[in-house]
């Protein structure tokens, strides 16, 4: 038995209330070295009963590790609970809190593990409204003009090439107006970059959190915005820049015009007297960004101010949650705090960080429901655009990304392809539409939220800013009608199969850049077979099943082996 | 390389704000793997500069693993970092958010871990002077009657056979009048278990949380011990009861009034009505314990009521903190406003939770300040008092409680021999008070706060409740006065020697019940040395050292060997 490899702690994703009744319990272990894993449970005031025992199911593995998993209820929640490892070659090891045991300590003095209690303070409460749902980003600037009197001046004419500095003219009509197409398509979820009053075309430097840009429309029209979006089901998020603030924001203001007198200096960060833009002698968001000064979220005035922000906008205006920008750079307690004022005024509103990598330490409950997940991107684009890993590889990286969080999390991901941050997925495929299409099979059929950058769907490409923040195509002879019906089947599939939400993901066949992966919620059972290769292949492992091709619609009976084309990705519904 | 040991998270205590410009870093890898560690960081927004590196420090190991350890500072505290291993085959692995890398990816792109910014409200601000600190705990009916006008009824004469409802008038003025003993002894931290007004001997059924037993005194003269402990340099935390409170209680005496109309029926789990404490349906601490109705924190109204208890205390009669009874079944957003609470009215003021078990999700730096660790005993029981375990069991059992937590917080754990809910040291040593002096040299000399259960110093021993509660031996005839020398020496030695609050702990010699190791600060440097065995012994690994012994206070020249007698043990300060 391999000891180096098995682990557990006591806190999530490893032990955590997955309800106010329920444990679920994780342990890791070295691959294929088990034969059995088992917990053993009971009261932790329990001293007269035997332990209870449960077997735990594999529902991870990368090229190191399984994972396995067990929930477990008791009475009253107060646990104790050691795991038995069996290996392969019926070696037998006892795991509690003093570590491995060759023997159990028998009677009640076993060291178990504790989780002492749930308490109803404590549980995350998923949102499985965000677990179904596909998002849409919108970067308002450029979707669509839907009001020219209130235009910027000078700006380009729609779908002219873009700069760092441009301005089009999209604004908050032109979002309205495209609501039926958005619908159309079948997105739950508009997120939209800021849109609060600001110079710049993308709007993170921040002028008025409690004001709409003129150029984009006005607090009336944005409640129209989402009063037309809940109309249609749609829910809509903004974007929350509380890293950082404009330096046209009146606090900075203030400080640029007081100085040292300032009493919005403790607001900021600022390193010596005269604070002075062009110095940049203050903090900024990355590297002296000169109109992006950082605000202080550790001073209690700070906070209140933009407490009160998120609070208004979910409150008086009905928006469904919040992005974060550059949410890691923001302190915890900040958080904490913000997610309990959000969810006082609407339980089911949702809190989306903006963090690029892992993010454990901010998504175990208590501050946010979910990122937008970078690592799921950079390894479709490793696997899929770019072909620098293989399919071996992309699993693990795959896998590390959904056992790194509780299960709820996990489905609840922003599992996105691109944004206005990262150059377009159809651009790091060098424009191969094919390889693309194979990404969004994978996005679609793996756990976790589907995410369209707007554009995306009509095959629009861009390397980095100001690149993929190009205008949206609507000229219906220039989209790529191929992408967006393929966008629009799986969106259609994703719903009408909730396996492919709830589902456990479970690679059956990883070879020669062919990936094979069910999806089984226990009723329903799908199969995802996609070849990331030039040539055709055929997969010969045995999984005798009759299925339904849910592209084609036609039956297919699976005996023994699987034909691919080159390049083709087939989803396969389980017939029972 | 043993890829499996290898690991590493984002969060406490791999990855955590040492202070607001310092992140501390550790991974761990298969014991005696490695060669060298490193780990390579810089600012996550540089792309220009090559990344820093520093060699880790091993500073723990245990049967399977050794722990690496580094501090990095950046400007502006926004890091990116990855680890590179080499083996001692010569192997080089490196490893960052994305796994093991047999081969660095070069440029911008290294897929490094992030610790984004460590915001000034998150970083842990350690207790130092807790640290440095002696713990003295009180069972005040049985530590002094001081006044025998406020003695309950038939009360037992002081020294009589304990029973689980015996009272022996033990009060405040007791313990004042005390101070005199407890200040010669050279404590500096005295924790009541509680007492507020209850009807138990114990009272851990509080009545009111808001007045003191009248058997025990009043608040007034609480304020005279307060004062008094103070002026002496004595600091002094009270047992707050908030998982659950009396049955005489005022809010559980308006549930049994009012039943369903009672508004207080949500401070309570009720699983019925009429709620009876004969039928004991509702949730109480333990099992079916009448008296002790469980309280449900989660409601606001019950956690408003907590927090002000708490704050009143620290604010009004100026504790120094609070332990808190029953910790790990309260939860942690109560915990985590409680430690707003508190550290805004006196920020040296200490929080210690009542857990016996690992306790990571507490002890992360937003709750907790400290636990009773009962851990750090059972181990002490076990290899000193039982010989149940060998030396490297041992050694294992307190790495591995030294290693769950970040430096700071070992530093402040209570390491504690007993308490009124285990059985005493001695006892459990079947009195052999050889054994205990050992364990005594053990707990002084190990990482983390000496915890002293009145009475121990002088030899009173008691199995458990209510054995281990009994009067506390002022009769010096009856003290044992070695015992007592022996701790007055060694609480001397702690104050003297800095090293042991703060020094590294390395085991220099583990083998044949016999152990040695050093604690060394950087600055100063001591090797203890434990002969847990009825025979002489000669230790004959090579230190070569001169030292004084802080018993005999005679030079000690180690050369090659080191001869311990039976059931010997040596404090050896290096000369340097």
């Amino acid at each position: 038995m391999n000891k180096h490899a098995i682990f557990h702690i006591t806190t999530a994703p490893y032990a955590y209330a997955k309800d106010k009744d329920t444990l679920s319990l994780r342990v890791r272990t070295a691959k294929n070295d088990m034969r059995e894993v088992k917990v053993h449970y009971k009261c932790r005031y329990d001293w007269q009963n035997p332990f209870k025992e449960k077997t735990m199911k594999l529902f991870a593995q990368t090229d190191l590790f399984d994972f396995y998993e067990a929930d477990v209820q008791i009475e009253k929640n107060r646990y104790r609970y050691y795991f038995e490892f069996i290996d392969r070659e019926g070696n037998q090891l006892y795991l509690d809190e003093r570590g491995l045991q060759e023997e159990l300590i028998e009677g009640p003095e076993i060291p178990g593990f504790q989780y002492a209690y749930i308490g109803e303070a404590d549980v995350y409460e998923e949102c499985k409204w965000m677990q179904e749902a596909v998002v849409y980003q919108i970067f308002p600037d450029r979707f669509c003009n839907g009001d020219q009197s209130n235009d910027p001046e000078n700006i380009l004419a729609w779908g002219e090439p873009v700069t760092t500095e441009s301005m089009f003219g999209g604004d908050i009509q032109g979002i309205i107006d495209k609501l039926d197409y958005l619908q159309d398509l079948g997105i739950d979820l508009i997120y939209l970059t800021p849109i609060f009053k600001s110079t710049s075309n993308h709007k993170y430097n921040t002028a008025d959190y409690y004001d709409i840009d003129p150029h984009f429309g006005s607090v009336e029209l944005v409640k129209e915005l989402v009063k037309k979006c809940h109309e249609r089901g749609i829910k809509i998020i903004f974007d929350a820049v509380f890293n950082h603030s404009g330096d046209d924001f009146f606090a900075f203001k203030d400080l640029l015009e007081n100085q040292e007198k300032s009493k919005y200096k403790d607001w900021y960060f600022p390193e010596g007297y005269p604070v002075s833009t062009e110095k940049v002698n203050y903090y900024t968001f990355a590297n002296d960004v000169s109109v992006m000064p950082k605000l202080n979220t550790a001073n209690p005035d700070v906070k209140e101010y933009f407490l009160k922000v998120g609070e208004y906008w979910v409150k008086e205006v009905g928006i469904d949650g919040w992005r974060l920008d550059v949410c890691d750079e923001v302190d915890h307690e900040f958080w904490r705090a913000f997610r309990k004022t959000i969810k006082s005024v609407n339980k089911e509103a949702v809190i989306v960080g903006e963090i690029q990598h892992e993010a454990v330490s901010f998504l175990s409950g208590d501050q946010l429901d979910s990122i937008m997940n970078y690592p799921f991107k950079w390894a479709l684009v490793d696997f899929f655009a770019k072909r620098k890993i293989d399919e071996k590889e992309f699993n693990n990286l795959v896998t590390m990304n959904r056992v790194n969080y509780m299960r709820s999390i996990t489905r609840q991901l922003w599992n996105l392809f691109g944004s206005h941050d990262t150059a377009r997925f159809l651009y790091e495929c060098d424009g191969k539409v094919d390889r693309m299409k194979l990404a969004m099979v994978f996005q679609f059929c793996f756990e976790g939220v589907p995410y369209i950058y707007y554009g995306d769907e009509v095959g629009m490409t861009g390397g980095h800013d100001p690149f993929n923040r190009a205008c949206m195509i609507w000229n219906e002879d220039e989209q790529n009608k191929d992408l967006l019906q393929l966008y629009k089947k799986l969106i259609a599939i994703r719903k009408e199969n909730k396996e492919l939400i709830y589902g456990d993901y479970k690679p059956l066949y990883l070879e020669d850049n062919v990936i094979v992966f069910e999806r089984n919620d226990g009723e329903n059972s799908m199969i995802i077979a996609i070849n990331n290769n030039e040539e055709d292949y055929v997969v010969n492992k045995l999984f005798k099943k009759k299925t339904i091709d849910l592209i084609s619609e036609e039956p297919v009976s699976l005996n023994k082996e699987l034909a691919l084309k080159a390049m083709e990705y087939r989803i396969l519904k389980v017939v029972k």
